[in-house]
Formats: structure tokens, C-alpha cells, sequence
């Protein structure tokens, strides 16, 4: 029933070796990490295969892909607006998806089409704005959080449920769904007080590896992309991301390189930076993935080692103007991943002209794209500034999918060489028990009195005020 | 004629100090840099009597503000959409003013009022889609570029001109401005051919330092937001930076204490991180600035020092859900400034509710924003992870340009402590001349023949592909 392959994805991590920059790996230490990937790679699996681990699998899904298409095809055509409620994980999937397959987010309202809403912050900025746009008559909610309890999108669906009952009545039940864990949690039981819409994210597959669930892919549906592309793409990518061989694992080149460039080399900053505008927001969806998964104070035996690279979101040629100069001459403290897109569906040719600016006519738009990847990475390279390559044919669901799933697994293999535990975030639990004790909330009250403590006692005279 | 100082912004770094976080600066410490601190601020404003240095009194141009009006106030009111051609300093600036200033940029099409479009790449994605959306006639194209030659500008120029020629006919001139340089480069030279109304960067502002020049203002001008409110609010910042007390001057203490930790205890990453959906873009505007102006490899003595801290956006309470785990549990070796804003124009207040979400009843989303904002910082500060606080009164014309200033004075301050030219780019050139090469440009044919036989001898088995 699939469709021909259609994927050509490529890694290439020449310039992140000696052979191609004085500041790549040896061919030696490269070779030398085959048997601490394999372990890695093994230690992944292994939880994949016991079901700990529900990521890997997930694209595989058959019935999920049915289920989703089902549900939007049902989605009546009078809803013009999906309000998706949800932060970090819940919601920088669908922006990536969103900002590659249905076009710049700032000309949301200039396309035809269903809209798909992210305001993904307690700030009220966007969601007031929204509120007084649009109809609730024209409007789905979705609410997306794992737990079920996160207290931005609690918060955020208190208010449109109210919204959207003022302007409904009882039908608001009919325009409320909701992506949560399958038994527990409030949104779970609220989903079953109201008989709302309700779809998973398995229990084994954390917030920010849920995109190829109903988390990224509902939306998706709901604005009428190819979510059968998406998963066919990333279960091809996850075939072969299964290789046991280094050399032709492209997650596991990805975790390995960055990984010994940080180990070896120091370079704890980890660029991403496609040449496409399409992909703006696949860095995002990066940045909490790398840097929630590896950003870890303890390592799997409990010894503190504060590790984590820091992952850097870069946009080509734009940011060529803004952080290429610190790239280029600043510390050696980075490596860059570069995406370079083959085809493209619209390019742009440049007419003629005299004068200065008579050496452009006759190129166009991509060309000049081309030669400034092409020029850049090459500059930095003979620098011994490395970088990786990752190519694919074209922006479309199938090339999409598979970006996930690779970055996921090589943050997967990432997390084993760390020999870290990816898949948790205990460092944010401190500062929401905090917030929670400035909220009232039952079972904070200590915390309440830490943050009022605190703030009373802290000095007042490090201060500048006009 | 001024309006009576509204501003109220403050700059508290308690938890940057030893006194407020055991990652902090010793009080010995930071006044000890008091001499440094003057030397490097007399180094800046030396530059600025001499009149080398512009930015600095850029805000006090009282005509430059007059002209900008008087030119908006006579674009036509059949004009809706301003095409902004230009990229980094060209365009972050007017990024962060009309997001701060006139709403979510994925709204832009709900808005009534003219729009602002800034296709700042040469990739051809969102100029295509745009160009078969306007229309000649209801549009104005504005060029910016302070050589006139920037690459990826020129192309686009070149293609807007023709479009707008072929939609106007001898007209296009009407709707062509350009800003950039007095006197020389391709646009000015275009201008004078033209006609075409023309604004300019002074010879003595850089690009990342132009947003309180033409370059940020114009736009923000043809779409009706309050151009002499961000000039007052910078004047006023200006005029508080100018203090040689360490301890009075907030440019002062963010660049001190920055360089300082960044010196002493090796925090190199400098995350900035606004509690608030309008400063989103004034984190790029911002990781520009402090990138491109403090990454270099040589000091002013001419030795190889390669230095330059890493600039990272962030968004609260977003990140919280996607980079706050590293920031909390990785390396140390970061320091935050976050951006606090009291008053906002509007809230969401939460409604009464059972159960899991009662806690939340009674409260607004500003709430439970500003205690993730008091909870996480005290996390941070707590576990040794030290922050700065930037506060406003609010989002408005004054503080942003204020806001503008501060990070500007601060970014000048720096690049003296750090001993390096703060206002050149001479990384970025590497690159740019392969690109020429391989665009065939005059004068880099050794350049193309470079890029050739350099990607001819690239090792091809560092490669995994699909």
C-alpha cells in the first residue's frame, strides 16, 4: 500500500574529520567508538523492544494514522480554526510541521484553508488576541499535554472551555478534544466526564519525542497535510536507523560526531542550521529535544556530571548576517549541521543588470542560496571549524518525517554515549514547585514561604533603575 | 515638547552577585572593575565625540525622526503591504519593533493596517509566496542596505523592480525607497538614477547598531507605530548610559557583569530570555548584536584571541518547557538575563474549576506567568546559576527603544572590556568570497576554482544516505 520509496536523505560528515578540516576527528577515533555505538544502540533498542521506550516504534503505527485521518476527516468543514493548547513538546512538533509543509507562519491568515493556532505560553499575549478573532462557532480546541496536568495548558483550557461554552452552550463538548495519556491525569478524566474526542500519547513516549503521535500529527490532519507521508518517511528512517554498523547509521554519525567533538575537541555547542526558511521551526523542536534530553546534572549511576551541549538554532543564508561572524572567529567551541535542500518548490530568477550588480543576472534566488552554503561551510571547514551535512531531496512529508525520527534517534544514542538518562527533565521540577507555592496550590504551602523569603532577603542594592 | 518621562526600567542583578547565588561575582570583585569599566565606557564615547561612532547619538536626531514621519505620513493610503528588502541589521531591527509594537507576526493578516513583510533570506520561499499575493499597486518595496551591495539584497532587488516595474510601468519609481549609505554603493547610485526617495545609514552606524536609524524606524513608521516614542525612550537610556559610576549606568553593569562571569567563571553562553510573546524577536535582534559584535578572533593588538561569548534566545515561560532543563542541570556555564514586564495590556483571568486544576481558579495567566518567572529564577539562583533581571513598566514605543539602546551601550562596552573591535565583521568575508566565485562575480575566479577543486577532493566515504 506504500507508495515507491521516495526518500533520499544523506549524511555527510567529511568536514567533521581530519580528512576534510584540521578541526575534524581521526578516522581512528571515529572507528574506535564503533563498539561504544553499538552498545548504545543496543541499550536503545533494548528498551524499544521490552516497551519502555515507545518512540522508535510509533511511525509504524498503522492504526494511529488511520484513527487520526478518521478523526479530521469528521472535523466539520464550518471550523476554520484549531486551537491547539499545549507548550514545549505539545506544541514545537506542529509549529516545525506546520512551518514546512503548510508555509510561512506569517502568512497564515493570507492562505486558504484551516488554520492551526499555537499559543504556546501562560503569556496571554496571543491567546487574548485569538480569543477576540475568533468564532467559537468556527473553532476546535485541542488540548495536548502528556500529564494532563501542565499548569500553562490547565490554565489555557480553563479559559477557552469557558470560551467556547459561552458561545456553544452544551455542544462546546463537541468542539473540545483532547491528546493526553491514555488512562490517567485531568484532561484525561475531563475527556471522560464530557465524552470529548480523546487520542493517546502512549505512556512510553515522552513529551518532546511525541511528535509522530497524535500530538504533531492531529493537528497536522486537521489542516489537511500528508500524515501518512510524515510516518512512512520517519519509519524508513527508522529501518535504517536500526543498522548496527556506524558507518551507515546516519543517527548514529550524528550522535557520535557531536558527541566526540564535545568529548575530545570541547565544542559543547551544537548548531543547527538548514538553508531553508521552511525549516525555521525544526530548529525549535531541536532545541528542546537536545537540549531537554542531554542537559542532565547526574548521570545513570547517580555521580554528578552537569553534562549537556548546548544547541544553538541558526537559519541559512540569514544567519550568515547575525551569528556567522562568532562561528567563524569565536571560540572552537562548536560543531554545525547544516541541512542543504536539493529541490525546491518555487525559485525565484534574477533579471539582468548593469553595474554593480551585473555579476547576479542570470542566477537566481537558489543559486545564490547554493553558493552561500556551499561558501560558508567550506570557509569554516579549511578554518578546522566542523560541520556536518545532512541533504535531502526536497521539504515534503516524507523528508520531514524522517528529520524527526533522526534526530531522535540520534538523541536517543546521544543520551547512551552521555550515559545519561534522556528521557527525563528532572531539573525543571524546582522551579515549578516554587511557582506552585506562588500559585495557593495544596501541598506548596512551604514553597510559598521559600520564594517570599527569599525575595525579601535578597539583596536590594545590585540595582539600576531609571 | 517631550512627553513627561514615562519610562520606568530597572536593572537588578542580585542574583548575578555572590550575595544573591553562590555562582556569583564577589562585590570586591565587580568594583574592582569600576576603572575598567570607565576606561572602557571614555573609549566608547571618545569615539563618539570624534564622531566615529554614531549609534550613540543616533536617538537625540530629532530631524532624522521629523523626515521619517513626513515620508510616511505621504505614502499613499491605497499602499497596504511594505516589501522590506534587506537581512541581519537590516531587517532584525524592524522584526522587534513590529513585534513588540503591533502584534503577533502570525497574525499579520488579521490585523487591519498596513503590513510590514520582511523576506530576509535568499531563499526564495516566502518572496515567492508574497509576490503572488501583493499587488504591485498596493504595494512600496524598501531596500535597505548599508553598502548597498549586500548579496542577497541586490537579488531581490533586482526581482522587485522588475515586478513592480511590470505591474506600474514608469511608476515603479513612486514605490522604490532605499535606505543606505549618504553618498556611495549600488543603492545609492540606483537612487540617483531613479529618483527614488532615499533615507541614510550614517557612515557611522553598522548595520546591527542601525535600528534607531531609518533602518528600524521607516518601516515602523509607513505602519503607523510611535517612531518619536522608541527615539525618546533610547534618548533617555542614552543619557542614563552615559553615568561613570559603575554602579548607575545599566549598560555598564550587564556588560561588566557578563564579561566578568564570562572571565571568571567561564559562563561563555549568554541566554536572553524575555517573559513575554512581544520580545520574542528581540532576542534575534539581540543574539545578532552580541554575535557579530563580540565573536572575534583577533584584539585590537592584533593578536589571535578568538573570544566571544554565545548568545542564546530564549522565551518565558516556554523554554521552561524546552531549554530550562539544560540551563538548570547542565554545564555551568551560562548566565540568563530575563526580561520582566509589569504592566501588559491584557489578561486572562482563570475560571473556578474542580479537582486536579482548583488550584488554578481565581487566578490570571499574568499570575501564573509571573510566578514561573519568580520560582524558576530562584531555582537558578539557588543551585548557583546566576541571572540578571531586565525590568519595564511595559511593552511600549519608550521602553523598547530604551530596551535597544541599553543592549546597543552594553554590546560597545563589552568589545573595550574584551579589547576588540565591537563594530567590524571581517569573519563573514571568507565565505563570502567563495560565494562571489561561485557566482561568477569579477575579480573571484581564483575563489570559484578554489570552492571547485576543494569539494572535488572532499573524502566521499564520510557519507551514510538513504
Amino acid at each position: 500500500m506504500l507508495a515507491p520509496p521516495m526518500l533520499k536523505i544523506a549524511l555527510d560528515y567529511a568536514y567533521a574529520m581530519r580528512d576534510g578540516t584540521p578541526g575534524g576527528l581521526d578516522r581512528v577515533e571515529f572507528d574506535r567508538a564503533q563498539p561504544s555505538f553499538e552498545a548504545a544502540l543496543d541499550a536503545v533498542l533494548a528498551k524499544v523492544t521490552d516497551g519502555t521506550l515507545g518512540f522508535w516504534d510509533a511511525p509504524a503505527d498503522a492504526a494511529l494514522g488511520k484513527a487520526i485521518a478518521d478523526f479530521a476527516a469528521r472535523v466539520p468543514a464550518e471550523v476554520e480554526d484549531v486551537l491547539v493548547l499545549g507548550i514545549g513538546g505539545s506544541s514545537l512538533g506542529t509549529r516545525a510541521i506546520m512551518n514546512a509543509l503548510a508555509g510561512p507562519p506569517e502568512l497564515t491568515y493570507a492562505r486558504p484553508g484551516r488554520r492551526i493556532h499555537l499559543p504556546d505560553n501562560s503569556d496571554p499575549w496571543v491567546l487574548a488576541e485569538l480569543l477576540r478573532l475568533l468564532a467559537p462557532g468556527k473553532t476546535l480546541a485541542l488540548a495536548v499535554s502528556k500529564s494532563g496536568g501542565t499548569v500553562e495548558t490547565a490554565a489555557q483550557v480553563l479559559v477557552v472551555r469557558e470560551w467556547l461554552e459561552k458561545g456553544l452552550g452544551a455542544k462546546w463538548t463537541e468542539r473540545f478534544a483532547v491528546v493526553t495519556d491514555p488512562n490517567v491525569g485531568p484532561l484525561r478524566e475531563m475527556a471522560r466526564a464530557h465524552d470529548l474526542a480523546a487520542f493517546d500519547v502512549p505512556s512510553n513516549i515522552g513529551g518532546r519525542f511525541s511528535v509522530l503521535t497524535a500530538v504533531g500529527l492531529l493537528p497536522a490532519a486537521m489542516a489537511g497535510l500528508d500524515v501518512a507521508g510524515v510516518l512512512r518517511g520517519a519509519a524508513s528512517m527508522a529501518e535504517q536507523c536500526r543498522s548496527r554498523q556506524l558507518a551507515s547509521n546516519p543517527a548514529g554519525v550524528l550522535a557520535v560526531v557531536s558527541t566526540l567533538q564535545h568529548r575530545l575537541h570541547g565544542r559543547n555547542i551544537h548548531v543547527l542550521m538548514p538553508y531553508a526558511d521552511s525549516l525555521r521551526s525544526l530548529t525549535a523542536w531541536f532545541v528542546q529535544l537536545w537540549a531537554e534530553s542531554l542537559g542532565k546534572r547526574t548521570d545513570r549511576a547517580g555521580r554528578t556530571v552537569e553534562v549537556g551541549p548546548t544547541p544553538v538554532p541558526a537559519i541559512g543564508a540569514t544567519d550568515q548576517h547575525a551569528q556567522m561572524q562568532l562561528f567563524m572567529e569565536g571560540p572552537r567551541d562548536k560543531i554545525l549541521t547544516f541541512i542543504d535542500v536539493k529541490e525546491r518548490p518555487v525559485d525565484l530568477p534574477i533579471p539582468k543588470a548593469d553595474g554593480a550588480f551585473g555579476y547576479l543576472g542570470g542566477h537566481t534566488l537558489l543559486g545564490v542560496l547554493d553558493a552561500e552554503l556551499r561558501g560558508t561551510r567550506l570557509a569554516l571547514a579549511r578554518d578546522g571549524r566542523p560541520s556536518m551535512t545532512v541533504e535531502i531531496e526536497r521539504v515534503d512529508a516524507e523528508h520531514l518525517g524522517a528529520l524527526f525520527f533522526l534526530f531522535e534517534a540520534a538523541t536517543a544514542i546521544a543520551g547512551e554515549l552521555y550515559d545519561i538518562n534522556a528521557f527525563d527533565q528532572p531539573g525543571v521540577e524546582a522551579g515549578k514547585r516554587l511557582a506552585f507555592g506562588l500559585l495557593g496550590r495544596k501541598g506548596f504551602e512551604d514553597a510559598r514561604k521559600e520564594v517570599e523569603d527569599a525575595e525579601a532577603c535578597r539583596p536590594t542594592s545590585y540595582r539600576v533603575a531609571t
